[in-house]
């Protein structure tokens, strides 16, 4: 009989249901961890619902989950950070994508790319990586990062993919005294950006969403000195070329010229996680040339940037806003992170999934 | 009886002709010019040709040409840094947009823009500007700058604007050695940018080009280490992910996805000239953020990049490749850069207006 449980799909069009399944053997650099909480991210439900292509077409069955908090119960034999007990978190990534990476840092940019924590081949097994939405994970220590004692688990969940993807770019470019810093996009990965712009030290940090009615408020609570209507032609002209850094969270692609209307003469602009081709007039060269913008994007972050912003945000009191949810609750939860009926990220407890064992 | 000519065109279809004019009087802090030879870039055409809309929309007459070489013949009451007889030469810019500018730096991207040299508002005259297809201009010395002994008139011409265009990014991005730098399209702009390139001390230098036969040859004299052909999709791919900088002097809307497979991760990608709207599916920001590609454009260069680049070339045996024409010849000057049938830069002998007068 199997050990392990977690919430998989089998298909695109089927909901998330109880399997039973192996974890691997705990390897002599691997530690076991029993999950106490996994966040929901938008790319779980892209995942499940068979809404990626190429590289990152799903494999079914399917199990999500790159959020994962839980405390250490078993270490392989030249384990050396992490003893049994401690209190741990896992992201993105599980391996590298080859040995001879080990080492080099920034993970997440290698070529061939490393092991993704979901609906990657595993070296370990085989067959694709099942993610954090079960009771148990295998991992390489590498890969593991310690929590803070500040940082209560749940909300400490979302910081290891929507926390490090937005640090990574804020420490990359540098953002910070001295620096308008705009944050396009209020919802799980935004409403992180703002704290840690705000905690980085930026002058002001403008919050600009096409949902402002019901987002002004919270965005203000977060830290954001202003709140920008897009959808306001004269509110968004107001701010033209006034923002040094601009990180947009939007998740699908954009009519970006508004967005770099609002950047000024050597700025940068950068975007997460909006991985296909930018749409028809939807980057003007002109602006672009006119005042030297940088137009980048940013991938996750590395290992140490992880280890990093979860230290920053126990430090300066930044956490994530999370509803708590059962495992049975998880499909309703994919429904409203689509209507954006969520302030900012549902997370699940875990202990609710060895209960349906 | 005006005491100036110039060679201007009255519409989008009509030919360039010699038309008699008058230079503003000498002001305090301006030169007046005898201009011996003014280079033709492709922009000059797109604004003879009413090619340019919005800002750059042309108001006929109009009297192209910023690759301006002379002789000063007079100096106002106030100019320091010139005397009758220096052999001087005047870029794209004539003006400040706004007098609080003066010694900002950075003149080609200020708000509100500086004067261009063709086609502009004169707050000298109240009329548009007039370039350098003429015996003579009268320039603000701020905007005038000084040719060393080592460069020949002609050849330094197109330094002015091909020289500083390409120079300017080279030196914001910190281009040299330890980089393999790539150079897209071999033409005006290129053919300086592979030798100021290779002169920086980059490692490598890599020309890519759509015309490949014809252009080999010549990049490879100017100093590129290889040439790589943009229509042979295996040569592309063998140069995927190698390239730390790619300067793309491309003049027109253009699929980047090739240009950007070229680029390495934390690469930089920039484009000149290509003032317009990428066309649809141009770039993929799967590619952008998987690599952390840098995409950017570049507007001109400051007057002192320009004097920069002038100073550069001289110490290090750059020049542009002229053809030297008559003024007679520009009509069909303008036809031949077309179709691509000039090596590399057609420059006016502006005595040959002169004698048209």
């Amino acid at each position: 009989m199997p050990s392990n449980i977690g919430y998989a799909t089998s298909g695109p069009a089927s909901p998330l249901a109880p399997v039973e399944f192996d974890r691997p053997p705990v390897g002599d650099e691997d530690v076991r961890i029993e999950i106490s909480y996994c966040g929901i991210c938008h790319s779980d439900i892209h995942q499940a619902r068979g809404e990626f292509d190429g590289p990152l077409t799903t494999n079914y069955p399917g199990m999500p989950g790159h959020e994962i908090i839980g405390t250490v119960t078993e270490a392989g034999a030249k384990v050396g950070k992490y003893a049994v007990g401690d209190r741990v978190g896992v992201g993105c990534l599980v391996y590298w994508g080859a040995k001879e990476q080990r080492g080099a840092g920034d993970e997440q940019y290698q070529a061939p790319p490393p092991v993704y924590t979901c609906n990657a081949p595993s070296p370990a097994t085989g067959e694709v990586t099942f993610g954090g939405y079960s009771d148990e994970i295998v991992v390489n220590e590498h890969f593991v990062l310690r929590i803070p004692d500040a940082l209560p688990s749940e909300q400490a969940a979302p910081l290891l993919c929507a926390g490090v993807t937005t640090w990574s770019p804020l420490k990359h470019w540098n953002v910070g005294p001295g620096q308008t810093v705009g944050i396009a996009g209020i919802g799980g990965l935004g409403h992180v950006a703002i704290q840690l712009a705000k905690a980085r030290g930026a002058d002001k940090v403008v919050a600009f969403t096409t949902t402002a009615g019901k987002k002004s408020e919270q965005a203000e609570r977060l830290g954001a000195d202003e709140v920008v209507d897009m959808t306001d032609a004269d509110a968004a002209a107001a701010h033209a070329g006034t923002v040094d850094f601009l990180l947009s969270t939007i998740p699908t692609p954009f009519d970006m010229k508004p967005y770099l209307a609002l950047v000024k003469h050597d700025g940068v602009f950068v975007t997460l996680g909006m991985l296909e081709p930018v749409p028809s007039n939807g980057i003007d060269f002109a602006d672009v040339t006119m005042r030297r913008i940088t137009v980048a994007g940013s991938l996750i972050g590395s290992l140490a940037e992880t280890q990093e912003v979860l230290d920053f945000c126990a430090e300066h009191g930044v956490s994530a806003d999370v509803e708590v949810i059962r495992a049975d609750q998880v499909n309703d939860a994919y429904d409203r992170v689509v209507a954006g009926d969520v302030q900012f990220r549902f997370v699940i407890d875990n202990s609710t999934i060895r209960q349906a064992g």
